[in-house]
């Protein structure tokens, strides 16, 4: 299997670290979306959306988005719960992460660390609902060990990517206890090196 | 199971096609997220993240995020591929959908329908997304029935949604050829009474 990703990018690590939980091999290769390595007709042809992570297996069938692959990678493990509810609620949160978390907290920090922008440059609203974002999962982590329930799952995996990188989009994470003690929870039982 | 649900919005709308497909019993409640009633304190205690379309299982257990509640429902049937890489390429577009369609399809719906906004107001630049969103799909339904092969699946009924009423947020798909084809049979196999 190839892993067509950026190293830069939460989305991509979220692929890498699923792949060396389960210890499934694969190549790595690097596409950089700053440089538009996504939009060349080579690569549309492996994702007609032009985003990486995109994955492409042996037999050459391929697939794309992010919690979509560890989703599939992962469907038989400790990582996705087999209560069907408990898979939903899983779900509920991969959907919500890719609604109302990336788009303000991966978006800040893009935009401060490839652009260059100051948190002064950024988008009020977004950073609004970035915010909003990280007060949703501190509710809910002040309750629970890991976002469903006590057990680490890709509800995990997948808001880990930008949250512990949050610091990077200018969003400070002082008064938010319990997201601090759940990153570095989830960093030991996936086996990370902690972010800086 | 109760269905709290705005009827105009296509997010919730998933959810009641699924339900009637199914054959699932459920109670229909209005939530008129213009007036905010997705903010207030008992509403949030059903979904902390303020969002419709949320459902209450008779024994209260909740679940939000419209893709997460239709892949629950349908969890069993004919809508979610047996097969796991065709449920996980339906998942491709279940992710694709919340964040590369429905952003720009559906908000540009949003600003000219509840806010009454003409299309010289919408931000070029969402209205450009909107238009690679419905490429893309034109390019997919150019070679197969439905999104994923030649099945109706939840992929289809995600991105019914809001491609449906894409002309009330000023997108014309006289180009698209095959999607027109698509939205028509997808509502045949739904049984849904055509968008106006």
């Amino acid at each position: 299997m190839k892993i067509y990703g950026d190293s830069g990018s939460g989305n991509c690590l979220k692929v890498k670290w699923v792949c060396d939980w389960l210890a499934v091999p694969y190549r790595w290769i690097d596409v950089d979306t700053m440089k538009r390595e996504t939009r060349t007709a080579q690569f549309l042809k492996l994702n007609p959306a032009g985003q990486v992570p995109t994955v492409e297996f042996d037999d050459g069938r391929t697939l794309a988005q992010s919690n979509a692959i560890i989703r599939y990678l992962a469907r038989d493990s400790a990582l996705v719960p087999a209560d069907a509810f408990a898979a939903a609620k899983m779900d509920e949160w991969l959907f919500w992460e890719q609604y109302s978390h990336e788009p303000y907290i991966a978006v800040c920090r893009m935009q401060m660390v490839y652009l260059g922008k100051s948190t002064s440059d950024l988008d009020p609203d977004k950073v609004k609902r970035g915010y909003a974002a990280l007060a949703r999962m501190e509710q809910q982590l002040a309750t629970t060990r890991y976002l469903v329930d006590d057990g680490i799952t890709l509800a995990d995996v997948a808001l880990l990517a930008y949250t512990r990188l949050a610091h990077e989009g200018g969003f400070h994470l002082d008064g938010y206890a319990a997201i601090r003690r759940w990153i570095g929870e989830s960093e030991r039982a996936l086996n990370l090196v902690p972010a800086g």
